[in-house]
């Protein structure tokens, strides 16, 4: 093939649109398809094309790259009708960055390889900035040789990138980052609303913390966010539900009961019952808002 | 007075001893107590002085500073007969070092300032090497003549000393702490099982997350000997179940649930059941080494 290879880009999200755009302004020719018409219609001003399906964005491309909400989303337009699967060439590249389960994203990358297809699952995180400024970190399972082939069009997505391991790998490595993320916010967000109900400064508490063991991102940003008040998202309360749900379910797939991951699922679950999944994931700060009954010392 | 003041030192065990040392090769005449004959007699051979209740340790010294177990060791040493209180001079300063219950400094430290008495609590973090290096961490409550009083000691046994607020909050400061990394260990230890048992290398997994919101010093550190099964202390699982049960009863007084604390508790419970109360914090891995079911996938 002559010149750069064509890159087909599926789900112009608040991910999506800007990771596209960063593939497009280093030369790439780029087919896209979005649910919605605007950011097809802003893209193509910009010089990509438009297709009117998975399977016509995939027999147009040599690289098939999806940034989907969840699992159902990647399944139905990959395996689904006129999906990716249908119009996908024999030794293409498919890189779905979107974060899903583990099984889902093994099972799809299973139907595309039995088509001669190169497969990596490859999520981000770093959120809309990170997309935008292509410094994302970026998770990848498969094969080396998939990965190698990937490598230059990830560097101009994002900075951080870590081939984990095979197939499924890059989803696994979410799934333990939320995880972590999740848990550690629910962590601080006890620790300060403790400081705060026992009278005792939050940012000099913060400040000590970060001093020692307890030191963490999550802390010095999401700890921040809390004692500021300022749940404009950052990463949506909703979105990390999804994910921590991702993260139980494929604890439990792996014979794990993952207490704490769970716990944090249904703090989650309640910040939404409350209506507030679109506030920031520091917002599960406001759950311990209300004392339970008032103090006695 | 000429000189140096007098330091009457409490609870000499891993902790206080070299603490204690730490106080004497700085050039402070020092009298000190313990339970258990041996530290006295080692410090005793470097020029200490020993004494027989803490009342003596009270009425020989210009400061005094306890590091004693839990609060109910707290409360006797001062409160008891032959205690602090008994000996203590009006305008002497003491400092409870210990990790106890908010509530319980706040009573002692009550109980002493009727007497005259300049009264810090000052909970440290940083284990033995801190202790021996003079690099702990000092999280203080109490008024700022007093603070300013005891800062060129705290000085000579710690590095990140840093005066929070009133009474209680240096306990209530160290409780946030004891809450962040305990439930920070719990979702590093879910997190590295989940790959674990997802046959997706930990060794990776932890380097990936370590470059984006989910890195702490607990991924860092713990995470680490949680991959090399390293579970020497380092900090001991049953002193951190007691810090997070004085956390738990911390945040009830306060009006609070702690969720995520409430549960670290309970796997320290599990850990403590198994005999293993020991081993390091970070062995709240090996509860994650049974599954619960055949993999499904």
């Amino acid at each position: 093939m002559n010149g750069s290879p064509t890159i087909g880009f599926i789900g112009l999200g608040i991910m999506g649109k800007p990771m596209a755009r960063n593939l497009l302004r280093a030369g790439y020719p780029l087919v896209v398809l979005n649910r919605s018409r605007g950011p097809v219609d802003e893209l193509a001003a910009e010089g990509a094309r438009a297709a009117a399906t998975p399977r016509e964005v995939a027999a147009a491309s040599d690289i098939v790259i999806t940034m989907l909400p969840d699992s159902p989303d990647v399944e139905a337009v990959v395996l689904g009708a006129d999906g990716v699967a249908a119009g996908i060439r024999s030794g293409a590249l498919y890189i779905d960055m979107s974060t899903i389960a583990p099984a889902t994203a093994r099972a799809v990358g299973a139907a595309l390889r039995e088509r001669g297809v190169d497969v990596l699952d490859a999520p981000v995180s770093g959120g809309e900035k990170g997309a935008t400024d292509a410094t994302l970190s970026i998770m990848i399972g498969g094969t080396d040789a998939a990965f190698a082939r990937a490598e230059p069009i990830l560097r101009l997505l994002g900075k951080n990138i870590v081939h984990v391991g095979p197939d499924g790998a890059g989803q696994v490595t979410k799934a333990c980052n939320q995880i972590v993320v999740g848990v550690t916010i629910e962590a601080v967000a006890e620790a300060l609303a403790l400081a705060a109900a026992s009278g005792v400064d939050q940012v000099a508490v913060r400040a000590a913390l970060l001093g020692g063991f307890a030191q963490s991102k999550v802390l010095e940003v999401h700890g921040q966010r809390m004692i500021d008040r300022a749940f404009t998202p950052g990463f949506k309360s909703k979105l990390h539900r999804k994910d921590m749900n991702i993260a139980v379910n494929a604890g439990q797939e792996a014979g794990l009961q993952l207490a704490a991951a769970a716990l944090v699922r249904e703090r989650f679950d309640e910040l939404l019952a409350r209506g507030e999944g679109e506030l920031d994931h520091s917002a599960l700060r406001t759950l311990y808002d209300t004392p339970v009954k008032s103090a006695s010392s």
